[in-house]
């Protein structure tokens, strides 16, 4: 059985997320049905990461056997052909049968844009936040700054969802502004339920003054939600940037990922 | 009767183009409809710009009559509340009574965004066109140089339109590239039908080398379409960057449009 690796582009707007659900138009839905009429035989797709509703991807890695022999510089046009536009394959290749897009990931890195913009844009604001304030990038990088390293993340998660353990690893959480855009770039060997969304909405609420760059960390430590009363900020900013595997994606064995932190990436 | 100007932003890959069809969905059509909800009497739209089907727009200008005191400064607000995503009001001013979008408009800006990318993209080629060549931008310089002007312009119209004549003058058509993203810009006083993407699509035969920079002036002086046996450009990398008028839109009167050529714009 050939073990086949994808790195996957999509726009998350008009998806119900990644994970496959009855009767909702999900990422993973879509692909295993494109899939399975392409090579004319049942596909299964692992995903690395399991964005939410309207969540974007450039970087989400996939993976599925098949025992068809389309050589693999042509599977990526093969499968392209069968997706709708807005989900598209980028890269493809054979990998080793033990490759495994979820548990062989050793981290996921998402990327959130905020544009400080007044008005509703159609166009900056599909893949974006637009929030009317002029926020304090340095503010929001001392508060990013504190919840780096191994903690009990449970207080950015949101309800409704289920892990052995809420302990996770933030290897990077920076706040770059780039004129009127602020990207804020999150890597953690993996994330809780919509824990991307609840740390920027908290560190939004830092930048705009409303709350002490302190108060995030508080939260870590308490467990309990920063006092911010605002839900996880909107899906549409977020995007699945990069998977990092140990190796080049030929292979991995199935091990816990590694803890790694080094505070110069 | 009140004269109110806007500036909107659309991402077109929903519309039918700019103008009202029966039963197609088209800017004008949304617009008329949605403003007479909002302001509870039939409101006539008239925009500077007929953007063709799937053609986006971050400044086109309209303008609408109304009885409504609403207050300049919550109008957008209003029309914004009853306006889809798609499609939004990003300023408003009120304007005199012999201000007309169409006619005043002294030149349109086009902006026509190239990405040199071999694999379809849902994000990125939402608002480019991908090419999977390798383009010289300095090839296209040259021939866009020798459009700049005066001329008659029907080598570069599509069938199809009606217009008194094809003359039109070319103030700026610039090539601009930055990393594998190329940023084509042209301005006119108007454009034929299709004018903007048969050029770019003529300037893109040339960056990749298939005809000589010569060509397209070629066709400029005989009428002919130039030889590249291609249609116009894809419409989803189009967008109607900005209209100019003589003064900051406040009226104008009814005149044929100024003839302006100011080559270091």
């Amino acid at each position: 059985m050939r073990n086949i690796k994808l790195t996957l582009e999509y726009d998350g707007t008009e998806f119900h997320g990644f994970q496959r659900q009855p009767r909702l138009r999900t990422v993973q839905g879509v692909l295993e049905e494109r899939f399975s009429r392409a090579l004319r035989e049942p596909i299964k797709v692992v995903g690395a990461g399991r964005t939410d509703a309207g969540v974007h991807a450039v970087g989400q890695v996939v993976n599925f056997r098949t025992t068809r022999p389309v050589p693999v510089e042509r599977v990526a046009d093969v499968l392209n052909a069968a997706l709708p536009p807005d989900v598209k394959v980028q890269a493809c290749e054979e990998v080793g049968e033990s490759f495994h897009a979820r548990r062989c990931a050793r981290s996921r890195i998402y990327r959130y844009t905020v544009i400080e913009w007044a008005t509703p844009s159609p166009i900056a604001g599909r893949y974006a936040l637009l929030v009317p304030d002029r926020l304090s990038v340095e503010r929001m990088s001392q508060a990013a700054e504190r919840l780096l390293g191994r903690h009990d993340f449970r207080a950015f998660q949101a309800s409704g969802s289920e892990t052995a353990t809420t302990e996770r690893t933030l290897l990077r959480l920076d706040c770059r502004r780039s004129g009127d855009r602020i990207a804020i770039t999150a890597e953690a060997d993996s994330f809780l339920y919509r824990m991307v969304r609840l740390i920027v909405s908290g560190l939004l609420v830092v930048g705009r003054s409303e709350l002490d760059p302190e108060a995030l960390a508080t939260a870590l430590r308490t467990g309990e939600r920063p006092p911010t009363r605002r839900g996880p900020a909107a899906a549409c900013g977020l995007c699945l940037a990069h998977v990092q595997y140990d190796d080049d994606g030929a292979g991995c064995g199935l091990r816990p990922p590694a803890v790694i932190y080094d505070p110069t990436k």
